[in-house]
């Protein structure tokens, strides 16, 4: 089955290139709501899962020890852009276990957000493992297995008892078995499972209306998703995507991108969920995906529709900072 | 017409994204020699078209009357890195027509280098348009300004007399018309026009053997690709595709790559001109194509196939240097 193109990139009048992908809607108790192409095939979630992989987190009473509130819960949950902001809060997460830095086990990378790496390295600075964008979500990994008493070397290791917590978590929101011939390693070392685009979809609507959750896993996706609504910079970074979105609509919107073009969101207030990948990988098509088919599916509120839909018609500038093309969504997201 | 997958992206045994594309292969006659997916499709080819917007600065005399060698001529077609070398070159070919890189209208980026970009960070310097990956190409038409006596200002606008004459030459060795509707603005302000991927092909396969062309820009063609192939680096960067791609046969292999996944190449001692595009404008997948299309038209000497085979299957590697997945031709490139 060949997905259709979703979106297309304009240079002037002319479609310069275009990016074909799939895109799944569920509703809490299982039914499809909308999908386009095969969403039934195997994905990669990378990092647009990382809420649910953050459930441990909250579930393990480790949050609640170390005194997190919305701003820690979203780290937990971020691809952050190693701001100044980011870096210091997964420190101080650490610290509440009594770790530094050192503990990280995601490698390092100079910070995405470009003023901040620049600014670093104006101050001489190089980047730790902190600077990572998946900094926070290792920090909550960290707290998990401190808080539980389990010893954390090899902590992104499948086997290791915190990535068997974590796949737990994903297998039963989800529905989908995550098996070892599914598995791959993902950026940040952890494992991450290929299981059908649409378990994500479903999984997001549960997150929103924790359908079919027991009133501790309920409690702990509630409190997730309304972190990460509430303090979408702490998602994501300055300028990025994930924010204008949460900030378009502010509780009403759940986003979060992933690498190779994944994203998932739910809207709580319609009881969807939404999971969506970009055939080729392009972060710039599931970013435009994501507002197109948040545009559609929230289309009553008309004001909010149209600020979605702009978001979901990026404009491409040259190095003059000229408007020379644009991101359209196709008719099959309208 | 929907175009084949070329390349696959794994995570570990999965394939996680792909990329689909077009292939045109002619030689210089204009004989299609193999073409994939639609060839007659208009493709704006961008930054892989250099080299031949690089001949008037050769036909009108400029090269010459400034002394220009490999290097400079190399830089002309270049998207360079920002790398030092790069910028110092850049900065003594305006010199030598009496200007400074506040001719440049190429607009202003960060060194593409990251080792480049944070040096010029950490001396506290900021970047300018000497640092654009086209201000070589750039320089180039300001010394052909200069050195035929054309107002220079303005020369990046249709309509310019520069413009017309890089116009010229598009049009004269593709054969194809470019059009006032098939224009839009390239990242550095110069327009490009969408015409047949398969033009760029058979100007490509013009450019190696000159075939159907005056002495003058015979001489003129040849010069430019010799000095692409003589000095790699000058037309790319450190670390870069071209460069490895022209240095696993110094002299016999000539490639540039454009923006949005498009890239041209030419093999002399086969006569044949290359042109193809991703659908998506992935880099990455335009870069492995070329890879693989070379090597299968250089099958004969198994030595220099299986190293452009490697430079097709691209490694992916996580934050920790673990290899974690491989950019693979499909068998539609063997």
């Amino acid at each position: 089955m060949t997905n259709p193109v979703l979106i297309e990139v304009l240079r002037g009048a002319i479609v310069e290139s275009a990016h074909r992908g799939s895109v799944a809607v569920f509703d809490g108790d299982g039914k499809p709501v909308w999908e386009i192409g095969d969403t039934a095939k195997p994905v990669f979630p990378r990092s647009a899962v990382k809420a649910i992989q953050a459930l441990p987190l909250v579930e393990s009473g480790a949050a609640d020890a170390y005194g997190f509130g919305n701003r820690e819960l979203a780290l937990a949950c971020a691809s952050h852009s190693g701001e100044p902001a980011h870096v210091d809060l997964a420190r101080s997460m650490l610290a509440k276990a009594g770790l530094d830095g050192s503990a990280l086990e995601c490698g390092t990378h100079w910070p995405s957000n470009h003023d901040a790496e620049i600014a670093l390295a104006r101050a001489g600075g190089s980047p730790n493992a902190l600077h990572n964008n998946c900094s926070g979500k290792h920090s909550g990994f960290l707290c998990t297995c401190v808080h539980a008493g389990i010893a954390h070397r090899g902590y992104v290791k499948p086997g290791h008892g915190l990535q068997d917590m974590v796949r737990d978590a994903m297998q039963s929101v989800t529905g989908a078995v995550h098996g070892e011939d599914q598995r791959a390693i993902d950026g940040c070392s952890i494992p991450t499972y290929a299981v059908p685009l649409r378990s994500f979809a479903l999984g997001f609507a549960r997150m929103a209306t924790t359908s079919g959750f027991g009133p501790e896993r309920a409690k702990a996706a509630k409190r997730l998703l309304s972190a990460c609504m509430a303090e979408p910079f702490f998602v994501s970074g300055s300028g990025r995507e994930d924010v204008a979105l949460m900030e378009a609509a502010p509780g009403r919107i759940f986003t979060k991108g992933g690498a190779e073009g994944v994203h998932c969101a739910a809207i709580p207030e319609l009881g969807l969920g939404i999971a969506l990948k970009c055939d080729d990988g392009a972060g710039r098509a599931g970013e435009a995906m994501v507002a197109a088919v948040l545009a559609k599916l929230l289309r009553a509120d008309e004001a909010l529709a149209a600020k979605l839909l702009e978001l979901a018609n990026t404009p491409i500038e040259n190095r003059n900072g000229a408007k020379v093309g644009a991101l359209r969504p196709t008719a099959t997201l309208k």
